[in-house]
């Protein structure tokens, strides 16, 4: 191959040997319309850049009020970083976000419009601790370690206190946002901790997932803010609810996997989504705006970008962006984390009176959940695998894996090393996320640069998760996100 | 314009219309012949993306080897983070990378070599420091400030020692990496301070220029990596150097400007040096590989990379870029760094027996050079402008202005309010730098992903100040870097 092939053949063949389900009739159809119309530039009133959760909430919005849009997805599914697995026989599990709860009312409600249904996440029986080579069941949240129980107490009530002072769509406007943005979480629970070491060890279980990281990654100034925002309106955001599974963050999943909810919306929007579009470049000019795609070009009056930011700053932009947005864009890598999964012929855990949730301090996948099917069959046992654990083992596949089922081990016993099937999702190997479950900022970006994350360049609006206040990372901030957008849009048009 | 235009003439524009100096007759002559032999997939033993000191040095040490080598940049000149700006009657003034001095034998070499002399940065005189509405007369590096000078006499004294602990070359093996990693720079000098407020009011004087940020925004590892780096294999790093003008990082300046040194280079290098080029893709297959630009593809050998780390991200990569590789870059984001410039009839300061170097705190340029041609005619005040006051003022250039030269005037008296010129560089705008001077890099950065900056990816290798030990950020770093590289496909090829 290669050497004749032109620069935009050889980009579409990247996007289509991209993992992911394949959508249906619409974007196909697309595709044959395309070649007979290759140069024309096609219009709409907005083009959405990006079908994840944002991008196509922000696109039915935008239908329902009768805007004519465009959903231009770079990959050959729609979802972003939520993604099924099949597994056969009608059964999937969900290798992306994929948790729902409480206060979550704008993806619920997504849900019910595109008529996917929820129920709870496995939580019978107790949860496993695994700490200096001992597996302790517990009851709640919060697991029994002696060496780091006072601490820890301390900690969530002091965390959730300031957390309260955050405002979350400004949390820049703290009246001390300067003292904790300047450094990083885990220097301020250093100095803030009787047992350091240990409640760091701890500590860093809920980062791995939440962060794809570590407390010594990110402002602490922005763990505040996200912990204001495992809330709504009407209840303030405590980290019990972001880290908690009954009544939290971990409550309820979604029958027939998170990415339904975006597969439904997508067939509903129909020839709107186009598919393997990458999008290239943005140009304004005055109150228009052309989007040039890897599948044409549209000319809009609106634009809404829903990408993770990162990927937003490479987009060649006509003018440039302003460096204010590209200076933060440039600051917002996406966390480095997996999702491990090993498929048994049964939940073997729950007969011994295991919820499946287990956590092992310096786990190679420290944070462990039960994520079997509604009806238990098959047993599937998910591990988050990411920060320093995912730098140990990049690029060691064999290696990973064995450590993974150990870890499983550890919390269930020796069943869990004979599973009839292992994969792995590497968000950081998704060509249009690089990372994922959401972006990590470091000190100093809260304070000195996300001020203009949603502040409109021109024509252009900006969604994602990223740029939510309430569930920011999460699936829900992902919708509200789109909704804020196509308002402002609606606002204006 | 605009709709009907492809995307590859789109760019091409796009890269035309940047500033900085024309070329001269190789690239031209390339462009003829290009037009020719459009789809020709053209070869070289090594293809070196980006003109730069680092990409020209490797080129340089490629072709006295006898290899065949083509330099791909994306902008209409050389350079990189070094650019001249012309101001007329054959004088110039430099709006990037600048000063030369001791222990930077590699770009002292290589200045030799292309024939360019250098001449001592104007110290003539006492230096300035402004605090509490106050402008105080001193001489040396430090400035006289009583409510610091205890904290920061001890302050160099414990990083000087801390940074010999610190492996230029692997920072991450240090004892104490994790521990001075996991924190900002501005969380160890508080926590390390007795009039903290004031002592890092002075520390992030140096930090403006450093970095184009503030100690809250980098790894404290980070920086003694960069002390440790003031230096060469006989003589150990010091902070003293890399503040310092006489004897310093700041001792020496380049007659005709830093930029000359790139403009030779690449004249002795000749055809082939391509303009306008932006590389959009690296395809490797097996032992070969191909990179496609704006102006052409061509099959190679090697490959080295020798732009900001960031930008390198963006490139298409095909396989990708290792999760490592692509996690690491993507976390090396350039600061916001401005140069602004005043131009007078005469250097007026000289007379009232000032050097014209000031440092101002909390200043919105905090650091001030005479940066006159060697004959002291015009004279040349130029203000380093960045992190926080860059924010405060990006989007606002007339305030800038006026803040700037009210600044200058602070510390040389009002005269300095009435330049006959005033002009400033932008680094952050520069669509192929994205900041300036250098990366910066965050806590958890150097221990968990630098690792693998310099590891070659296939037959691809890196260059750029940023993968120097030591200077690294500087020009020096960039030719080293730039060695190296070289040296390591030598020893392959």
């Amino acid at each position: 191959m290669t050497t004749n092939l032109s620069r935009r053949r050889f980009l579409a063949t990247g996007a289509l040997t991209a993992a992911g389900t394949v959508l249906p009739a619409a974007a196909d159809a697309k595709t044959t319309k395309k070649k007979t119309t290759k140069r024309r530039v096609k219009r709409a009133d907005v083009v959405v850049v990006g079908g994840g959760l944002a991008g196509l909430t922000a696109a039915r919005e935008l239908v329902k009020a009768g805007r004519s849009v465009v959903v231009l997805e770079a990959r050959d599914r729609v979802g972003g970083r939520t993604l099924n697995h099949d597994l056969g026989g009608g059964k999937i599990v969900e290798v992306g976000g994929q948790f729902v709860g409480p206060t979550q009312d704008r993806i619920l409600n997504l849900a019910d419009e595109v008529g996917v249904a929820r129920f709870p996440t496995y939580a019978t029986g107790e949860n496993v601790y695994v700490a200096d080579g001992r597996a302790t069941r517990y009851s709640g949240d919060i697991p029994p370690d002696p060496q780091a129980l006072a601490d820890l107490a301390l900690l969530v009530t002091r965390l959730d206190s300031m957390a309260a002072q955050v405002p979350v769509d400004a949390p820049w406007t703290a009246p001390s946002a300067a003292e904790w943005d300047r450094q990083t979480a885990e220097s301020w629970i250093r100095a803030n901790s009787v047992n350091a070491e240990r409640t760091l060890g701890l500590v860093n279980l809920f980062f791995d997932s939440a962060y794809g990281g570590k407390a010594s990654d990110v402002s602490f100034l922005y763990v505040l803010a996200q912990i204001a925002g495992f809330g709504d309106a009407q209840n303030p955001g405590t980290l019990e609810r972001g880290i908690g599974t009954k009544g939290g963050a971990q409550d309820s999943r979604l029958v027939g996997g998170s990415q339904l909810i975006s597969i439904n919306a997508a067939k509903a929007l129909g020839r709107r989504v186009v598919l393997n579009a990458p999008v290239r470049r943005i140009e304004q000019h005055g109150s228009s705006v052309t989007v040039v795609s890897d599948r044409g070009s549209w000319k809009a009056k609106r634009v809404i970008v829903a990408t993770p930011p990162q990927l937003a700053a490479e987009i060649e932009w006509a003018p440039l962006l302003p460096v204010q947005h590209d200076a933060l864009r440039r600051r917002m890598p996406l966390g480095t984390l997996m999702k491990c999964h090993a498929i048994y012929d049964e939940p073997f855990w729950r007969k011994d009176g295991l919820s499946g949730m287990a956590l092992k301090i310096d786990g190679v996948a420290p944070e462990m959940f039960d994520n079997s099917p509604p009806d238990g069959s098959p047993g599937i046992l998910m591990g988050f695998h990411g920060g320093h654990e995912w730098r140990l083992y990049a690029g060691r596949p064999e290696e990973r894996r064995k450590a993974v089922l150990a870890c499983f081990a550890d919390a269930f016993g020796p069943k869990a090393l004979e599973p009839r099937d292992y994969f792995e999702q590497d968000w950081t190997t998704e060509r249009w996320s690089r990372g994922g479950p959401v972006s990590q900022l470091s000190p100093g970006t809260v304070t000195e640069f996300l001020p203009v994350l949603t502040q409109p360049f021109g024509t252009v609006h900006w969604a994602g998760t990223e740029t939510a206040g309430y569930w920011n990372g999460y699936m829900d901030g992902a919708v509200s996100s789109g909704e804020r957008a196509a308002k402002e849009i609606l606002g204006e048009l």
